[in-house]
């Protein structure tokens, strides 16, 4: 069982229930609410026991918040550039108490290569801004604008690092939009993470898919599994049995 | 409307309707029978009218005969190495009277960068043999092992001649195995035919994709419209509306 330990809240904060293992998270709607897309990522991500987990950019610790609960990694580290958004990730973590396998660290993930031991880690999870070029952002020091945005760090600065970072044979996990799926396949290759396994999310059965969940592997051959079709919604709007089982409605 | 021509026919060949614009072709079933494959394909190819196309590696020349139906380009091409493959869609050009529009040429794909006038193409397409190397094949000359191995042409022959071959914002379109998919991605980019617009096709709604139609345009960016599911059966193994609207059922 965690112990829920005592947390200050600001004023513009609340506390979210995952409706998974108790498990709650602090979020300011005023900054950036996590999305479906990392409860998604979370979700495709195969973490072998007793793995050393890192999540860049990881916002409201959301990602190793979950796995936490869904996962039996040895560790996991998410790594977060602003303050504020390192400060109430790091204070969701204590609230969940636990404090034992997950930890927050402040810093830029165009640095990450060098906070943490090189080839470090099994598993490195991201999800990143989706949207290029910060042209015609009125604040680019809004939370929001710099979670959409590759104001921060571009989809080669995430990679890079994270190639650095893996173990070889480790594993790279990433949620991105489709219109993005032929850069993404060739800055992994590139940077020697070979896509492995690939899964397109359709918000419905008959429209265009608006998320790519990716798998890439540190030095793995070039062949990939497409895995079958993530659908959200059935046709009258009610999620499908697959993602009711992710929310635990 | 078509003049039918009195054309021969070998003993092991047959005479299939297409079911399309009361187009024929002759088909070998000792040989090779074009799949569902090249019928995607061809649909998912858009050709603008009066283009100039070219199907490399035609076989039963199944692509351009469909696309002399489908579409109002000026002139289809067909390129295919193996002798009786070439005589038999010839045969079935003829057969349809389609002569002054459809071209059967017999040669290799590797050498179709020189057999053509470069850049002359609007539109590209192939149906490529999906396995790599051909390995353990008892007969290299067989005609269904070449159509399946990549014994006389990589995916970089054909990628690389396509290249050649196109106008600048020509357009290459592909039908493959999505095992390769991260392979293509790759192999089209450093080739210059920048991945536009994919489809995944699932032959039912809950199972992994089994093909992928892939267009890429010569000297596009690096932005791609992956397009809404494919999908071939319903759960009770009827084909869906949009594959019976295909096949004229």
């Amino acid at each position: 069982m965690h112990k829920m330990a005592q947390v200050s809240l600001k004023e513009s904060e609340r506390i979210d229930d995952l409706q998974r293992a108790g498990l709650k998270i602090i979020q300011d709607p005023g900054r950036f609410c996590f999305g479906m897309d990392a409860v998604l990522l979370a979700h495709f991500t195969n973490v072998p026991d007793d793995s050393n987990v890192l999540d860049l950019g990881t916002g409201t610790g959301i990602i190793p918040i979950l796995m936490s609960a869904l996962t039996k990694a040895a560790h996991l580290s998410g790594l977060e550039i602003q303050d504020e958004s390192a400060d109430m990730a790091d204070r969701s973590v204590r609230l969940n108490g636990i404090e034992d396998r997950v930890t927050i660290v402040k810093g830029d993930i165009k640095e990450a290569g060098g906070i943490f031991p090189r080839a470090s880690f099994d598993i490195i999870t991201c999800n990143p801004p989706y949207l290029q070029g910060g042209h015609g952002i009125t604040n680019p020091g809004d939370a929001k604008a710099i979670a959409r945005h590759e104001i921060l760090c571009t989809l080669e600065d995430v990679v890079a690092n994270a190639e650095v970072l893996l173990k070889t044979g480790g594993k790279f996990c990433m949620v991105h939009r489709p219109f993005r799926l032929s850069e993404i396949m060739n800055v992994m290759h590139e940077h020697h993470l070979e896509p492995k396994r690939m899964r397109l999310v359709y918000p419905f059965a008959d429209r265009e898919p608006n998320m790519v969940l990716i798998e890439g592997v540190r030095g793995g051959n070039m062949r990939i599994e497409v895995e079958k079709p993530l659908i959200l919604q059935n046709p009258d709007g009610s999620y499908t049995d697959e993602v009711k089982e992710w929310y635990g409605f």
